[in-house]
């Protein structure tokens, strides 16, 4: 039977804030994405993720961002070399020590937002987190999007990837996400969401926006954590997974 | 030959400041407590002061202090049991991820500031972080101050302690540090610092503030990096301990 | 006719965090305590909140609390007077900013969580942060609980204080807050708390928590803001106001 | 006689930390540019830092900048407009408590490190923070350097401007500061920095890094804090003024 994984950034909180129900979330997925204390979450929530997906059987990754919990890790920061890979090791000891605290396993790793946006298109961002990735856990598998200057440079160190696909996003002919701010960039209808991942399972391909097909490689569904209807996308997703005949399996 | 560890807190800049010559004090050490970015230091410093201590064949360490970089981690600030925990545990991993890519070992751990105040005064603080320190590896090493509730607590956890000696700080007839707000609580001649040294390690005893006499064991000495005169009182321990016949080598 | 204040702690989210439905609560309350951006609230949430205060003519107020965001301001940090005096002004002038650039005026301070409490215990830090507020500006009026440490400082340094009653809290025979960790410290019954206000309103007193009957000076109204049924809270402490007959107006 | 002004960034410290020799910098000067706890500074230092410039007759800035003290304020961070306006708004009302507080007056602004550069070359950047600053005393002058996009958007918005020359850095022909990256972008000698101060002052002229000669409007002469060597050069900018026979005073 073949499998797919289903992934979602979780422990995004901070303090006593909180930004999705990690709960409700956790049964749903195969692998978490977990906020290192860097643009969300503090040792705490951290703690207390990992022990969620451990209870859920879910798979531990260091979800790795800018240093700004203020700007949720979103604002473009500039960064050199040095300091990206730096703060790379932090987040990635930091993360592992609590999935070892709640007897669970480091297993991947991918960057959020605008550290995350900056390493698909500027390789020697790429280089920089991939690189200290690479000599912290060679074993890591690295979540990303194909097609991206950090797709191609995480191939050309040797590291495992994760296709992850954004069952919610429009993409590109050029099997890139479409800029948010283009109109249709986000896909909120359950059904079409259903239909999409039917689609990319079955064929392995996509619609892109301007109507092309592409082919589209998957080994992950991204599911958003802190959208309105978040819970829905999720089971809206989990049947297209069933109905397409894939048993959900981490990667 | 007998011998005798030197310890000092180094790594304590953050950002462009810096408060300590780490390049200097390094060479006249044998371990050094990193600061772990809570209460000072960055990614980017713990690195570059991990790998001048792998240069100098020096232990790295875990100083673990509150988040407080504003107040150094010298506010007390009440954290319940879980964080004490969670933030252990965090800063462990982070100091780990850093000795790893500078090519050395992690391998002690104390507790900065008010923190370590605590730790040493309240038996609960103690233990929750030394119960993390023992979660999180079992075989590190607890630098503490010998007949303090942390000590007991490490003691009965089985962690292996080692009783590190303030060289410039005055001691109780119970053999606890005096407040330094009592007159001669800081001891800053450097001839007075190398004859208690002396005396340390040839009869294993100091005088306390009252004039008593007590034993006091001892497996390394600490050298504040931060004082006016660092570098002289470092020099002069060096004397004292090679005076006494004692080779300077990590506990 | 007589009138009564409606108060509630508001802009307390931080980014893209939130913690209240702070729009729908404005339109009940006549007086916010507005975050500064040290335990909560940031520029861009200060300057929204002023803003809708101006348009929900609501009087705009500094809720003053310890730089500690991870913490919500809840944590007892141990400050010096110099430290709190200092704290205090900024966060007062940071707040009168935003309350100008809304087109509105800042009219009142209170001390949020750790802060707030320790001033309501603490004769030295009450005196340390009233202090700066009356030297920044002594027509700013102060929302304080009767029978306080903080209560006699201001009236001795001249304040006008405003006597906030926490509808939702129990008191002690003393006047003062009972313990949140005592059986029946919250108050979650909305025609309790209807109860509890309309007869405070109408015969000045409150029955504590031995069941004893107390004066109880009252000059506004606390509605919290982050709890559940907050907003149903909000309108029970509206209907008993109504009913005792009162006009609801800022002090 | 005709005066000029000396202008220095000051309260450069962070909790512990200290870049700078305010204390012997401060009776050098005669307008202080205080950072307002964004990219440096916290409220103790600031408020000392004003009372510091009272004590010594020197004007007091707001030196505003962005939040980052991990980075200084030196790396470029993407905020918006709404963003930019309100924190600027946030840091000038801290400020003006301070300078309150400390008997003195808030009498200009300033843009620090990436803040400023940005501000020098993006108008809308200087739009946003310039409109915050007339919004909220149009009456502060807002030290500048000259032929930049926010000398442009000062001017057009009314505000008046103060020419800034940074004695210790060399300008390429259009009046722009040279790329520090550029061989020769920093002055040291202390001997040409007077001479350049010497032919400013007489001709109102300045070489350029191609050798051509051009004009340069003047007010303030900007002396580094926290370059080697400060003090020195403070003291030759002093002697060039005094051997000009302009009076040294506040703008």
């Amino acid at each position: 039977m073949k499998t797919i994984d289903i992934n979602s950034d979780l422990g995004e909180g901070y303090g006593r804030y909180r930004v999705a129900d990690d709960e409700a979330l956790m049964p749903r997925i195969t692998s978490a994405n977990i906020a290192c204390g860097f643009h969300a979450g503090d040792p705490v929530i951290m703690r207390r993720t990992a022990e969620l997906a451990v209870a859920n059987g879910v798979r531990i990754g260091a979800h790795i961002g800018y240093p700004d919990v203020q700007g949720f890790g979103r604002r473009a920061v500039s960064f050199d070399a040095k300091e990206l890979s730096a703060l790379t090791l932090y987040q990635l000891g930091a993360m592992r020590a609590m999935a070892d605290a709640a007897g669970g396993t480091l297993g991947h790793v991918n960057f959020h937002g605008a550290l995350g946006n900056l390493s698909f298109a500027d390789e020697d961002v790429a280089r920089a987190v991939l690189q200290a990735v690479k000599d912290y856990d060679p074993t890591l598998k690295y979540v990303t999007l194909p097609f991206t200057a950090a797709a191609r440079v995480a191939e050309s160190l040797g590291l495992q990837t994760v296709n992850s696909f954004l069952a919610d996003r429009a993409y590109t002919p050029e099997g890139l996400l479409a800029s948010r701010k283009q109109p249709g960039a986000m896909v909120t209808d359950t059904a079409r969401i259903r239909a999409r991942v039917a689609r990319l399972l079955s064929d392995g391909e996509i619609e892109t926006v301007d109507g092309s097909v592409r082919k589209m490689p998957v080994d992950s569904i991204l599911v958003h954590s802190d959208t309105a209807g978040a819970l829905d996308i999720a089971t809206a997703v989990r049947e297209a997974i069933d109905a397409a005949g894939y048993a959900v399996r981490a990667f």
